[in-house]
């Protein structure tokens, strides 16, 4: 079954290498070419396809959705990183970083549009639900990232946190089953459960993100373990380790900011973490929103063969190691 | 007719002030509600309506499509003035500097996908086409604004400049008008010759811009005059000041960017553009394009009383005085 995904994924990045975009105005599109290029993977349009065959409807029918989903990501991930001030981005240079701030803004733009181009390759009587529901996601993706930037200048509780990762990051993998519903004439009904599913499955996938951080194998994690704690964000893992503290192991949560050695910081991290049951925690709670989406699948009116490729990816992101 | 058009524009003020945009994230939407706010003479929506007006369809018919235009353009300045670094917009603090950079991207982002929004509200068997249309628009602005912004760092022919102009304004126009014409339903050849008439006036238009900037009666104006000189900008003026000096003439030219006193730099230009003859020769060009738009529109396959309210908007916009 992973094989069966691993072909779809190298199926797609063979589509957006085989993007025709034009060659002038240099600095408008070389960006584009590079930033694609730095792989990924692919997730999100492979929801778009799974989404589609779970309801019968083949690859070529949903892959320009599938394309315009993953455009998208790379949109927002162009100005997240100028926003964020990222230099590395899957360990090469964000455009901002290899160009400037002005190149990574425009190009950004055009790339929302080519998404947008993408998604009108689909057939005409598809083309004004699919809008309505991807205008939707792009929007909270937008509002997502901006209560993100806000949760940098302020407390914030658990609730708000996951309803920063569902805006900012889970609602595009439900946009991007139901453009595959939508596309394979599924009902309402069904649509709608399938994007629970994507939104809970995001939801799971950016809570596993925040743990990975931490508690990845540094040997197969590719970048640097405890990077997050190392640079004060609030993750879910910090959250949650505040929520539980005594007012002695707040006062120690917030002295570790503090500390500047990055091992020391990490140890130290890991350690209280470990005093309260952090890990253990959050596994918890990603495991909640992982049976709620696994749930969500269950009831969709499909013969239950049909789901099995969806199970698998849903298996897959959960054990992931990178 | 002329105040049946200021009727529109002031309509259309109220449609967009009357946009339910959210209240949260805050920093997210107060930005819009603020740029949107400043004003502008609504150039663009107004000609979706009357695009759609001279085939006989309605103000609400046409409506969507018309702010779907303004809110594209809004996003495309918010875009442009942190590019150019540009302190004011209609005298008033740009979104970058009167929040941050930041607010200004991702506030610009969630513009242009509101954009799209607007645009879907429109009936679902124009969607398709509109969406193709205003695509391929906004992938041009796009480029446009990259070739404005690479022509700071290289020597560009008048074609180059003129190409870069009708990319970065005025297939805006073009397209603002085609929409008008796809709602209500006209055949091809009409379309494809008011988006003709909408390009070449907004060709006409801009040239214009860059007449008023040197040549403006200061009072009316209500910015400094000369202010692209003192900034040594590569307009049409300079362009075609360069193609007529003889070797003396274009050292001379060369030798105004390094004035320092504002006043005296704005003064030897006028003086030597004189000399060259620039006014008459730039307004030459200006009106051949202006020209070609009412070519365009006489072909156009209506009654001509209906062509009457372009014609007085075209001919408002080549009179203007700001």
């Amino acid at each position: 079954m992973e094989s069966e995904l691993k072909e779809l994924a190298s199926r797609l990045e063979q589509e957006i290498s085989g993007l025709n975009l034009p060659s002038n105005p240099e600095n408008l599109y070389q960006p584009l070419r590079y930033f694609l290029s730095l792989g990924g993977k692919r997730i999100r349009p492979i929801l778009s396809i799974l989404g589609a065959d779970l309801f019968g409807a083949g690859y070529e029918k949903s892959k320009s959705a599938a394309l315009a989903v993953e455009l998208f990501h790379n949109f927002s991930l162009i100005h997240d990183d100028i926003m964020d001030e990222a230099p590395l981005r899957r360990s090469q240079k964000t455009v901002h970083t290899k160009w400037n701030s002005n190149i990574a803004i425009l190009s950004g733009d055009v790339l929302l549009i080519k998404a947008y181009q993408q998604l009108c390759l689909q057939e005409n009587r598809h083309i004004p639900e699919l809008m309505r529901v991807f205008n939707q996601m792009a929007v909270e993706v937008c509002e997502g990232q901006q209560l993100d930037m806000d949760f940098e200048n302020r407390s914030i509780a658990i609730d708000e946190y996951i309803e920063m990762i569902r805006l900012k990051t889970s609602v595009l993998l439900g946009c991007a089953l139901e453009m595959g519903a939508i596309i394979a004439d599924a009902e309402d009904e069904s649509r709608k459960l399938l994007y629970e599913f994507g939104v809970n499955l995001g939801i799971a996938f950016q809570i596993q993100d925040d743990l990975l951080d931490l508690y990845a194998d540094a040997e197969k994690f590719g970048k640097q373990v405890g990077g997050d704690i190392i640079a004060n964000k609030k993750t879910i893992l910090v959250l949650k380790a505040y929520a539980l503290a005594n007012p002695l192991q707040k006062e120690f949560l917030a002295n570790l900011s503090q500390i500047t050695d990055p091992q020391q910081k990490v140890e130290q991290t890991i350690g209280i973490f470990a005093e309260l049951g952090i890990k253990e925690e959050v596994k918890k709670l990603r495991d909640s929103y992982f049976r709620k989406a696994l749930e969500a699948l269950d009831q969709i009116n499909v013969p239950d063969q049909n789901k099995q490729k969806l199970r698998s990816l849903a298996a897959f992101l959960e054990d992931r190691e990178v």
